[in-house]
């Protein structure tokens, strides 16, 4: 049984891929290089294809930079030191337009083209629920649409199943069932403004998201191990 | 108002960005560079944005050749002279995965960034049935999408619309309404296979659907005017 899975390099997506290897997927890593303006989201990927032993890994490129509108992508600065409490009120700053619509139709061309009818991504509606793409009734929006476009018969007809096995946890549940799994966090990576030798920031939302997780868990973040 | 057409080069985008300027939508054109085996199209959309006045026109690049999986964007043969009754039985080796939502998704993350909730494009179940992305339950599975995946208010949250003019109209019909606007179809390139010089083959599955069109217009290509 195969299975495409959305591989990002941070927390979240190495915990799904671990879920899919746990569920004996043969496993096709699919990351984005889409004008991120740090290359090391994708070494981390690249490392977490290679220690999971998926059967391929595919980084494939899209110019979303082009488009603007998102400090991710755009010139403008990530908010630091940012109160927790304050990220589910708003569309933050760091959504990328229509990312994980974008992402998931170039997971479903990549599917069509191996017959695979299994996509995993890490979408999470409770530490991110700012992002209106990670939504439960989104995802299933998403499988009707992939079932229309391709009902004709190009995968037999099978239904196009999305997985979104965090759906409903917190970081520090996401975390627990990641080291059930034996996941290396310490390949992860999730800052969204790292230095230039790559440490993170510990200050912007993604960074104080995974912090609180670990703290929660009870867990120490194996990238700070060494302190 | 402003409005993003799709613009392939080809003769039914061409017509859909006549009707939204004849809408008098102020139009942000959307080219894709996906690995097509030619850059004719490109080409042929360049000069159709230019001659209808549009406000931007966009060429992104998506690398869907590393995807494999049709004969416009892999090394398969172009099918040719195959008889048109054919081309509505089964989906034709042409199509490429998973493309219109693809193309949509990418789309809409520029609506996103521009604050546009007008989508223009040229799918069309009359002439091109084999596709299963060209159905109308297929452009309002996307719309729903997109509605879902922006809802929290990123554009106040007015619904998205998919304009599809062309999608119960016949070859003939779409060739007919673009004269009535202007459109100068010298301009537009349809052949899936042209030759070193940008000729069309005027044997494959796309040249002959046009040639029929003009007949069945009772017009001449302009094209071929000159033989």
């Amino acid at each position: 049984m195969k299975a495409i899975v959305l591989l990002s390099g941070g927390l979240d997506s190495a915990t799904v891929l671990a879920i899919a290897k746990a569920a004996d997927y043969a496993v096709y890593a699919l990351s984005f290089n889409y004008g991120q303006r740090h290359q090391i989201e994708l070494d981390a990927a690249a490392k977490l294809a290679a220690a999971s032993g998926v059967v391929e890994h595919l980084i494939t490129d899209i110019d979303l930079r082009r488009f603007g509108g998102s400090a991710l992508t755009a010139e403008l600065s990530v908010p630091k030191d940012r109160p927790l409490a304050s990220l589910t009120s708003a569309i933050p700053i760091t959504y990328v337009p229509a990312r994980n619509t974008v992402f998931l139709s170039l997971a479903l061309a990549w599917a069509e083209v191996l017959e695979i009818n299994d996509i995993f991504i890490g979408v999470n509606a409770i530490d991110y629920s700012g992002y209106p793409d990670c939504r439960p009734e989104y995802i299933a929006a998403f499988e009707r649409l992939a079932h229309l476009a391709t009902a004709a018969g190009v995968s037999g007809g099978q239904r196009l199943k999305i997985h979104a096995p965090l759906m409903t946890l917190n970081k520090a549940e996401i975390i627990q069932r990641g080291i059930e799994l034996g996941v290396d966090y310490g390949l992860t990576h999730s800052c969204y403004d790292p230095d230039p030798a790559g440490r993170p920031c510990r200050c912007c939302d993604a960074c104080q998201l995974r912090a609180q997780g670990f703290v929660q868990a009870g867990l120490i973040d194996p990238l700070f191990a060494h302190e």
